[in-house]
């Protein structure tokens, strides 16, 4: 056994001492001892504390009375706790000499070598000096006992430590008044017993963890989706949360990667479409409004002082109005876009609301409205409606094309009270059995339909071939999307619902479409606010996806 | 200078190596030198891992190379970056014998002597072992240096090291090829110069310091409101929509109004602040994370990468990050405000998580970090938590201040799954079972308490006497303001519950509150994620409120 071997073997971490003073020049030698220690970068951030006052060693012996008590507490049973209550685990008040090893994490303020991947290295350091300075007391016949039993934050605060500083604990040094048997006290005590030998094993070989950059864009011709899918999932599930953990926000994150074909899914110009147009049904009482407000809420929109406009304005969204068929002549307005089929729809309670030119006109219409936006770069689009008279229009079509009562298909629209919302019912009820045609959905829809809800249903089957995410607004936008998905159900797979209704059948049609929308804050105001208020949610899929750091890029552990 | 001081003295963090082999035997004595270091509570947990394969070195080597990149990018000046680039940092490669020391975490599942104020103590054991390792290698004519550049997390991945098994880094072994001239390569370099003398001061006496008392209700003053409501309420109706079409926003924008108390409410300098503190119950295995992933997620909420950064990114929202007392010594920083408590909780399975000093000062604190935000003009203030286990503090408290069965308040948190989630609820029943204490609030808080949470209760009082909007997150956030509106139920004027979690319990706790919540989105990340997402909403009540155009502005009939 080598000179160092018996300083090694012999140093204890000791809570007995004698009376005897402790020199200066044991300190001082012990601190040089301390100081070539390895420092991390140089940091030299070790900092000492030397206390003799016995006031001062008063007030940290309390600190550990305080945090041995509940010590105690912690024990795993009451015979363990016994035993721990009878250990002597310091020696404050009796050592001469009490020493704060510490190190000044301020030093981490400017660049350290070697500190990133932990900056506990600059602790570490710090540590090293311990050490180095309990072999040095050793080999000059003094001992030294780490107390780390403290409630450090009120260590520093009576000791009146800096911030910056971290203390490692206080030492006791003084001359030793037992060796223990030239082992460990708690040995000694049959606390426990320490192992023979050091714990070593070889490792030969490594682990392959394959953490590549995703891929891109991937071409649908070389990869299956389904590995596409795995992919996607592989990404969100790599982000700094538990799994499954942004609910919604994932699912949503997900359907645009895969309507937009990528693992990086960007909305690019989103747009609200605001398809305005009277009804002939409207004649009849239906709404609590007069039919002119359908062009007054146009000239609103035009104006900028609608609901629409101050959320697409609040939260950068393009809003585009459409004049899908107005009772009334607009002067030429560069905003506002034309695609009148005519002055509104005649009332579907004696007459079919358009012919059928009209109504592949409305679908001529509400697509090329959406290949123009496509044109700007648009992905995600959104639909709007204004419309007096315009739920009774929906609520038929619902029925229809559900088959369920029109009971379950009506509603207050814009807010018609509990006789006239029965008066609407059995009108429409009516209109329904006054119905003499074919049963199919196109003579159905000429029938019933309305112009801005047909070149709404339109504009979504085409947003669906231009890959397009669809945002349905509520009840009257989700019978377009109905409509549309009668026509290609695939259209389902770009719809986002953005919100449920406090029109009473827009549950209903959710339930039927398997739809759980975004929100759910009472609106029935229509114009598409629901989308340009729930779009902000779309925007967080995006981030979360494309800007949340991995749990390797973060080195975050996962479960 | 003895023998002693001279192996101290010319110990070196060694990067230059000859070719030599290194003997078995100087391995083993060195092993032993280490195990012969101190070993808190004669825990025995260091443990050892000789690395020889050059397949296991390159992959080493290549996770250097990664991070020291990093390294690079973090230096502090286009010509240090030069100069940092120029220095040989390891020798994965040419060192003949790599060795990992390590730790085993584990030993901490059962009472441990010597951790209560923090467990740290069984990591500064193993590095006392390296320094020893350092010293007879040194003796022996061999060197060692200390890699520490490394993503711990992948090279734990790459050596398939077990979850428990926490290294201290990567250790070069082998004959030196210089003494880079008796000092440190660093200062031969003059990267740095070490000082002559080891930083020592004598501490003479003590700081008293006095922590005041949990904070009393402060009662508001009843002004004549109903006058400024019915005026509200007007401009709320004049708006070019039907009345009430706006659902919750309409009820957002008129709670807005009365808590700045002006009829054109704006949002200032919206901030969210999340608190993080670890906790003593995180021990027993209640969540599906390892307690480290705290400090973990702070450090990436300080990198911008987790979610609650890309949605206060998104939302032009102001982050605030706290460690209100993580088990962690983090870097200065001053992104990151310091209000550590202590480094966690302790376990509340049998002891009081806190001392009442501990509780007053969360109290003390939160109050501190809320005032100094109102002092920017915020008037918005969103609450956040991070703190593995914190689910089941906020259960224990959720039980015992809604006098509900513990069953009703215990969910999934980030995710254990059903048999673990029994045994959740088994330990958390048991841990209240065992509770002996008064049962008032304050006994209850220090017992059961967490210092995030307590902190934020705090900041909430001190929000509502700001006349602050107090946006409230998930669970965890909404048991704070339990806690908050149990001192002050004047506080649920100002508050807005953003989002119903999928945490099983948020729902329960909604109802006590009898509170709809903004948003449904299956969320359960906390860090006050839920409020970021839905601030937008909070926006679009603003501007509704002041920026649409009124019936009569806009030329449109009412009904």
């Amino acid at each position: 056994m080598s000179y160092l071997d018996d300083i090694l073997k012999s140093r204890r971490d000791t809570r007995h001492f004698t009376t005897d003073e402790v020199p200066d020049e044991v300190i001082e030698k012990a601190l040089q001892a301390g100081h070539w220690a390895p420092s991390v970068g140089l940091t030299d951030a070790t900092r000492y504390f030397i206390i003799k006052s016995p006031e001062v060693k008063t007030a940290v012996k309390n600190l550990f009375l305080d945090y041995n008590k509940k010590a105690e507490e912690l024990t795993d049973n009451p015979e363990q706790k016994e035993r721990y209550k009878s250990l002597k685990l310091e020696a404050i008040e009796e050592a001469p000499i009490g020493l704060i090893i510490a190190y000044d994490r301020s030093v981490l303020n400017q660049f350290t070598i070697g500190t990133v991947g932990s900056n506990e290295a600059v602790k570490f350091s710090s540590v090293c000096a311990a050490q180095n300075i309990w072999l040095s007391l050793t080999e000059q016949g003094y001992g030294m006992g780490w107390v780390s039993i403290l409630n450090y934050y009120q260590f520093k605060k009576i000791l009146d430590l800096p911030e910056n500083i971290e203390p490692l604990g206080y030492f006791c040094i003084g001359k030793p008044a037992t060796n223990y048997d030239n082992q460990p006290m708690l040995q000694q005590l049959n606390w426990k017993q320490k192992s023979e030998a050091p714990d070593c094993k070889e490792i030969k070989n490594i682990t392959e963890c394959h953490i590549s950059d995703l891929p891109n864009k991937i071409s649908a011709k070389n990869e299956t989706e389904s590995d596409f899918n795995t992919l996607l999932q592989e990404k969100i599930d790599s982000k700094t949360k538990p799994l499954g953990a942004l609910g919604t926000l994932e699912t949503l994150a997900f359907q645009m990667a895969t309507v937009f074909e990528t693992l990086n899914p960007k909305i690019i110009n989103p747009n609200i479409v605001v398809f305005a147009a009277d009804h002939g049904i409207a004649n009849h009482g239906v709404s609590a409004y007069p039919q002119d407000v359908t062009r007054q809420m146009v000239a609103n929109f035009l104006e900028g002082g609608a609901a629409i406009n101050v959320f697409c304005n609040q939260n950068d969204i393009h809003l585009s109005i459409v004049d899908a068929g107005v009772n009334y002549d607009f002067p030429t307005n560069a905003n506002l876009i034309n695609a009148k089929i005519a002055k509104g729809t005649q009332s579907f309670l004696h007459v079919p609301a358009m012919s059928e030119n009209e109504l592949n006109l409305c679908f001529e219409k509400g697509k090329a409205i959406v290949e123009d936006i496509a044109k700007t770069g648009c992905n995600c689009i959104g639909f709007g409606e204004m419309g007096i008279g315009n739920t009774s229009t929906a609520s038929v079509l619902m029925s229809l094309l559900t088959d369920s009562p029109i009971e379950e298909c009506t509603g207050k629209g814009t807010g018609i009270e509990n006789e006239k919302l029965l008066q609407k019912q059995e009108l429409l009820k009516k209109a329904i059995e006054n119905y003499s045609g074919q049963a199919e959905l196109k003579q159905h829809l000429a029938y019933f339909g309305g112009f801005e809800i047909l070149q709404i249903a339109s504009g979504m089957l085409t947003a669906y071939e231009n890959k397009m995410l669809i945002l349905v607004d509520g009840f009257i936008c989700s019978v377009a999307f109905l409509i549309a998905s009668k026509i290609n159900p695939d259209i389902h797979k770009n719809a986002v619902f953005c919100h449920c209704s406090a029109e009473k059948a827009h549950q209903g049609l959710l339930n039927y479409f398997d739809a759980k929308p975004i929100l759910n804050l009472d609106l029935r105001l229509g114009e598409g606010t629901g989308c340009a208020i729930a779009f902000p949610i779309l925007k967080s899929a995006e981030v979360f996806l494309n800007d949340m750091a991995s749990f390797e890029s973060a080195g975050v552990s996962r479960k």
